[in-house]
């Protein structure tokens, strides 16, 4: 049975990314990138892969709250298309992307993964962006 | 308002996708690349970019079509990993990949969208995988 108590974050997420909040079933991340305005969404449940290994509960948890997180993102930065995806070819532990993407960003129009390598933010920019999002998300 | 009798299917999902079925919301189409088992959701409502443009019942329903997808995908192909996505980077409107991924195909484990050329199906295989799916949606 999958079980909050046993999650435990994929170590190579935890690195690339920055806790923003815990919501009711995932855990929102800021991937640690200033390329781009980029969270996860993680299930805070233990062995699951694909988002039909959860519960149909949890499944409209994720749903919801993967809603929550693209109005958030949407009405913060204005992109010109968000990218929401599950792919988990190298990281199986599923993990929900939403990427806001612009027609001038460094990889536009192809997808982020895998193209250009992380540039960190710093610990004050990180910050600001995290709080921007947690704000964002009381609305 | 959207209005599925507005709908009108983007002529390049139309022209790289062949016709399955059409569910509650969503129309399925296989993508014709004999190189993955590859299909699109596409909701049937117009003007729609991303999926929180969707209604709340109609976001509900997209979920519930993804997941019967995948579990059909699922259980005829054995993928080592789904990947479902919306990017909509170079065509803007919804549609929702599920894309069964191999530890060996051609593009693993990076993503497959803008990396190889489409190959198509013959009439024949095409109508085979376009049955076996319509059959395990039934199930």
């Amino acid at each position: 049975m999958s079980n909050k108590s046993d999650f435990k974050l994929d170590s190579r997420l935890e690195n690339d990314s920055i806790w923003i909040c815990d919501l009711t079933l995932s855990q929102l991340r800021l991937i640690d990138d200033t390329q781009f305005k980029w969270c996860i969404l993680v299930p805070m449940r233990h062995g699951i892969k694909e988002s039909i290994d959860l519960s149909e509960p949890e499944q409209i948890d994720l749903m919801q709250e993967s809603a929550k997180v693209s109005r958030a993102l949407k009405k913060l930065y204005s992109p010109d298309k968000l990218n929401v995806a599950a792919i988990g070819n190298i990281v199986s532990q599923l993990h929900l992307h939403h990427i806001c993407r612009f027609q001038d960003d460094i990889a536009w129009p192809a997808p982020v993964w895998g193209r250009q390598p992380l540039v960190n933010y710093s610990k004050q920019e990180a910050e600001l962006v995290v709080q921007q999002i947690r704000t964002a998300l009381l609305y």
